[in-house]
């Protein structure tokens, strides 16, 4: 079977039909003989967790890069400075109410409490205009804000809207409590399941106001302080959180490229990001997305095929922490042409099709020819204003950015979750995963 | 509406045919007004879990006692002494293996490693057969047990008999991997849902043999090992368990009782049990068995209906760590004459009915009698050999068992984990429990 895929050339301003194949090789030679897994069985179950700074992130850079030179793929590691948070003891227990223990864990770049920790009565809030209107009345406080995820959001189509709604109390929660002078934040975990599951993830210090600490209550302990709450009870919470900011460590983006055989100065970059959080081992974020663009560049090289234009494989590092991956990439390459970027950091579900910025006559025109994607259910564009964060400043500077969707039903049960783990990931998913990247990043780089 | 339920007189030698009834106000009354769950939010949310020896065990014996004293029931403490083991700190890595954090947690009653810890190649077992083969070749090594729970046993039908299965290596795996000289043991948590949830519950350690640390990895860290052994890799873990014995604990059953009018004598028997283990606040095992005996007693008692029989309820102390309120009861009780024992240990999820070790003649006569407990979804009787731990020794003297079953589909997703939280229960179906249970209390008592 050969699955001839035709793609509008839709970076010219008057669309014009190219047509395009898809070699047989790439699709089938995928599904039947994909090395995904092995690759993000190497990176979770043998390195492990990938935060920023950390040692195994180093091995992880090495050991990607190591891996192209082995599959014979140019390859090179471009420097980024990261941050080297690490995450101590962390311990808290209703002091009110016989000192149960609560599950919780610090938000990505928390300070510390003090070594004997804090100890104060809860306020809990809503939302930020609960607490505009409390004001000072939360000074010298523990502000919980009380955010779960709506769950009928949570669905093929917007489960990542229903994370971003509830996200935003981790985000800017803590400053915005430390400006009307609380000493520390709780959230709720923002995930959609838990079995007394944390969820971390990163948060921003205003530079204006004092920093106090922020953790994130497991859904349960977050229930219970709501329901102690709500019943007008007195809540007081110790909390004690060990957090260490280490010196910044030099780091890298790992760049593998096959170069362009017509134009190589044209570049379609295909990424995910090496880094994970701590607490699992990132296999869903985001080593499976790196294990699909490595497949990628594995399937294309070893077709022994030469696309027309550069296909370059970014692995960023530093994606959770501040970014610093992509904008090393940015500031190093912006003047090149990028023709597209694609990125994969949404798990590795069974493929749904990609994201896109691209709009009019250029999105219609290869929503059309991509249809034969159906044969891994990867045949769908889905116009957004973002694709994904790594790609984001070439996709502000005007890149055709496409972000690939598998199905987010379950992303969000395990997502920054010590329950991210290679167990939440199917083989043969992964693959079509593979494929389906394989086939936009052919098509993009041919037509 | 009004609920005619008539009941055989199973007890005697011929079954013979009596007409009992329960009053509306008994089991509409529970549906309309029923107060278990405020019971059980007492239970687990202001005292939080309750292991035998606590503090907070003792706790719930004041409040449950105070709580019956309350609404106007004779009750009584009766004396158990109970274990104090407690938890301290648990971590493992993989040393062989970048040194990844592993999440498990002690099984209830193992003693610690060393302070420093232990450090020993990993040897994996399916089963018995396969260490009793190994034999010497486990010396100085930690042997890890894979015995994950068969998930096509997890049904309606199955899912206890699914737990026993896999729970034998949580029970018996240190002393038998001692005996040929292991220096720990590992099993893979034993439930039928994991977010990195550890589940831990007890163990027996055999006289005759060394006491080596024995703890149960999370699913995902379990099926982590595995691969990696599968592999063929050499696998080193590091593991720490800190707990500490200790000196018994003075302690209590609590005892409650609405005196029969006719035959005070002839006692039906209801109890859950007040400890908890350590990691959840035991909402389903057993704070929702509690609240269910517990709410029974309250309905009968205020409906103003004078029972034929006595019904005594027994809130047990200690039954996940030995069953001394279980012996105490028993020693104590064993002369009176109880004419059924209905516990309720198995969650709070839908009724379904109940297990019994009626047979034959007295079984077919009840069932046919119990229809009507349709209206809450509890007609059936299920005949089984156990039908509850705490009353297995009245059981085993011959006194008519009777287990409550609430459907077992998610029941071992929570149970002994971390996640065994009020949040899992639903105060409706709590109610048809209650009333449920209530409805065959009276049938026992009146018939």
């Amino acid at each position: 079977m050969r699955h001839a895929i035709a793609a509008a050339l839709f970076l010219a301003a008057t669309p014009l039909l190219a047509q395009t194949s898809v070699p047989d090789r790439l699709i089938a030679g995928e599904l039947a003989g994909s090395q995904a897994y092995e690759t993000l069985s190497h990176l979770t179950d043998e390195i492990g967790a990938r935060p920023s700074g950390s040692r195994s992130a180093a091995l992880a850079v090495r050991w990607t890069t190591e891996r192209f030179r082995a599959w014979g793929i140019s390859v090179r590691n471009e420097p980024v400075r990261v941050p080297h948070w690490v995450r101590g003891r962390e311990s808290a227990s209703i002091v009110s109410h016989n000192n149960q223990h609560l599950v919780l864990t610090a938000i990505g770049g928390s300070v510390s409490t003090p070594p004997q920790g804090i100890t104060a009565d809860v306020v809990e809030v809503g939302s930020f205009d609960e607490l505009n209107n409390l004001r000072d009345k939360v000074k010298g406080r523990i502000v919980y804000y009380n955010n779960p995820m709506d769950m009928a959001l949570v669905n093929a189509r917007r489960s990542f809207e229903a994370y971003s709604r509830a996200v935003i109390f981790r985000a800017e929660g803590a400053s915005r409590a430390a400006a009307y002078g609380a000493v520390a934040v709780l959230i709720r975990s923002v995930g959609s399941a838990s079995l007394r599951t944390p969820h971390t993830g990163g948060m921003r210090y205003d530079a204006k106001v004092a920093k106090i600490p922020a953790a994130a209550l497991t859904a349960e302990d977050a229930m219970l302080v709501h329901r102690l709450v709500g019943r007008g009870e007195r809540v007081r919470i110790h909390l004690n959180l060990q957090t260490k900011v280490l010196p910044e460590v030099d780091s890298a983006n790992v760049i593998a490229e096959i170069r362009g055989s017509e134009k190589p100065e044209e570049i379609v970059l295909i990424g995910g990001h090496l880094d994970s959080w701590d607490l699992g081992t990132g296999a869903i974020d985001d080593g499976s997305g790196v294990a699909m663009v490595m497949e990628t560049m594995r399937l294309i090289h070893q077709s022994g095929l030469k696309p027309k234009r550069t296909i370059r494989c970014v692995l960023f590092m530093n994606e959770e922490f501040g970014l610093s991956g992509a904008r090393a990439y940015f500031a190093a390459h912006k003047n090149e042409k990028h023709v597209a970027a694609i990125e994969s950091d949404s798990g590795a579900a069974a493929p749904m099709g990609f994201t896109t910025t691209l709009k009019g006559d250029a999105l219609t025109a290869l929503e059309k020819q991509i249809a034969p994607l159906k044969a891994v259910g990867a045949a769908t564009l889905d116009p957004q204003a973002e694709t994904g964060a790594d790609t984001s400043f070439l996709v502000e500077a005007g890149v055709p950015g496409f972000g690939f969707a598998p199905d987010p039903l379950h992303y969000f049960d395990y997502h920054h979750t010590p329950a991210d783990t290679l167990d939440k990931v199917d083989p043969k998913e992964l693959a079509q995963d593979s494929a389906a990247i394989t086939g936009l990043t052919w098509i993009l780089a041919e037509q």
